[in-house]
């Protein structure tokens, strides 16, 4: 019954609610992620919260595969969530995480995930209170599978939604992209570059924080993860009504994840981003927002890369490097299954 | 592109950002679930909420087979989850719900899933206000699994844990046991009775808000779900530093789950409950609180079937209907798997 942290696999029992599923839970969940919420050892987690606005945001991670540089599912797990809570204008304060285990999985990665997962919400300050392990038989899933919640806080005086841009408004990414995408596509491929493409997975609460403290009029704050800019665009531009124009000169893209881009096919524009956001504001704002973000370490290559405009089509359209100008439309089918 | 909701099945694109998953989204979970919350389109949902204590909780589903008698996986991820915040002493708010389809699962139960967990939430007046999809190749998981969280609000004045028993508290169950686990193993072995043992999947939230007006004062609530009455109360044992004494001639036990649990060579103690929930409160408290929880039709055959008492060794023990005693233990190995 002892766990055999090097050379043991997840058995069925870990997850059948008797001892087995108690040691589990206890030498790793409970060891890894510890603080006074979770250690009080309920189904639920209980905590004190002021009147106001919350949010509440989920998640599903299948990444494949489970580690890649930059991070692993566990990490993506924290960050994706916890940018979800904070693109609702929120401090994030707590989040919930279920495993869903493969029979036969290594111990020995799983705590490898766990930890860095840990480690991930500790960096973040937003700590995981209450989670859920189920275990599945060998070939009904596909080693481990993580669905995290997360729950925040409204800042005062913040609203952001996806329909709320405006014409005249700008158009803000926090930073280069692509380099998810690219990272876990060259790992897949085993594409050997010069210099090694790491995802961006990180958590963005803290950018957030700064730029509602100098822009609290701020309209939306989406991250572009599946589908990428584009398909992020295109929904902003769906639910507000409206165009948008990009300038693909302005788009912040890495040399070495273009390079790959070129050589996988693929249009970076379509590609996830794990540590990066989109931000639509007025026009008045965008001077001192772009200062700002430049000035903090999560934004330091952001750029205004469009506009809003007056569009009954709701396109989002682009001039070109060269002078054209063309449609980003949304993403017709799958571009890279299981990147998040 | 056009969904089709009769032989079509899910495909990778479904997961992949793009136009397709967009339409999925939009015909099948915001058409199902649709409210304010989540119709506002955003990766988050936002809410008010008084100043107060709060729970959080999540549990993913992975039961086998999806659909059987009295439920399917889709109400089952209702009831669990909302049975988990109200085992917090809380009133449920809201639930968000993250799926991971197998590519090649006929859409058709999808929507029938889907259709079924819109007509729980709705029944338990507990909205689904965010979510999420994503999809894995064939073979990287079985048909559909489930991860839900819950938030909710904790009744002023109750505090339920699961280290509040004391010596001479009272333990009461709200109704028949192992109703679930013999429904889902009957399926599983193609077993036929006179009448069909039906889960007792349901939501106990009303159930607990009559139990906390008319005994705030009560120590645990908890729901035996994996592992049964038997894991719950050695949990619950362990966390109290203290015994607890059954008596099985109080076990309320229907005739034909007695009936099944001898064919199939399981104890009904261990066998999992999901509409069921275990209480343990003050002995001056326990006569009210039964009387209100039979008058309440979720609570019709609640008995006391034990008491908490002092014991170092915080061993669950039981008095025999033969006249013995004999230690309930902690479930050793794997009973059923994917019961929830």
């Amino acid at each position: 019954m002892k766990l055999d942290w090097v050379s043991g696999r997840v058995e069925l029992t870990h997850g059948g609610g008797g001892r087995a599923m108690a040691r589990l839970v206890d030498e790793l969940f409970k060891s890894a992620f510890s603080n006074p919420l979770l250690d009080a050892g309920n189904d639920q987690a209980t905590f004190t919260v002021p009147a106001g606005r919350m949010v509440m945001t989920t998640d599903g991670y299948v990444i494949h595969p489970l580690f890649f540089p930059g991070g692993d599912i566990g990490s993506l797990a924290v960050h994706g969530t916890v940018n979800d809570v904070a693109m609702g204008g929120a401090r994030p304060l707590y989040l919930s995480a279920g495993f869903i285990l493969e029979e036969g999985f290594p111990l020995a990665d799983l705590k490898r995930i766990v930890t860095s997962m840990a480690a991930a919400s500790a960096e973040a300050g937003v700590p995981i209170v209450t989670g859920d392990t189920k275990v599945v038989e060998r070939g009904k899933a596909d080693g481990v599978f993580i669905t995290t919640a997360g729950v925040g806080v409204v800042y005062d005086g913040v609203e952001v939604s996806s329909d709320r841009a405006r014409p005249g408004d700008v158009i803000i990414v926090s930073g280069t992209i692509g380099d998810h995408g690219v990272a876990i596509l060259s790992v897949r491929e085993g594409l050997e570059f010069d210099s090694e493409i790491r995802s961006d997975s990180m958590a963005l609460h803290r950018l957030v924080e700064t730029m509602v403290q100098v822009a609290p009029g701020l309209r939306v704050l989406r991250d572009p993860t599946r589908g990428g800019v584009a398909a992020t665009l295109n929904e902003l531009a769906q639910a507000s009504a409206v165009g948008m124009e990009l300038d693909e000169a302005a788009l912040p893209i890495r040399p070495q994840v273009r390079g790959a881009c070129e050589l996988l096919g693929l249009d970076p524009l379509y590609v996830a981003n794990e540590g990066k956001l989109l931000c639509i504001c007025p026009p008045e704002d965008a001077d001192r927002l772009l200062a700002a973000m430049r000035a903090h370490p999560q934004g330091q290559d952001a750029a205004i890369i469009g506009q809003v405009v007056a569009d009954d089509h709701r396109f989002v359209t682009m001039a070109t490097s060269f002078g054209g100008r063309r449609v980003v439309d949304w993403l017709a089918g799958e571009q890279l299954p299981r990147i998040c």
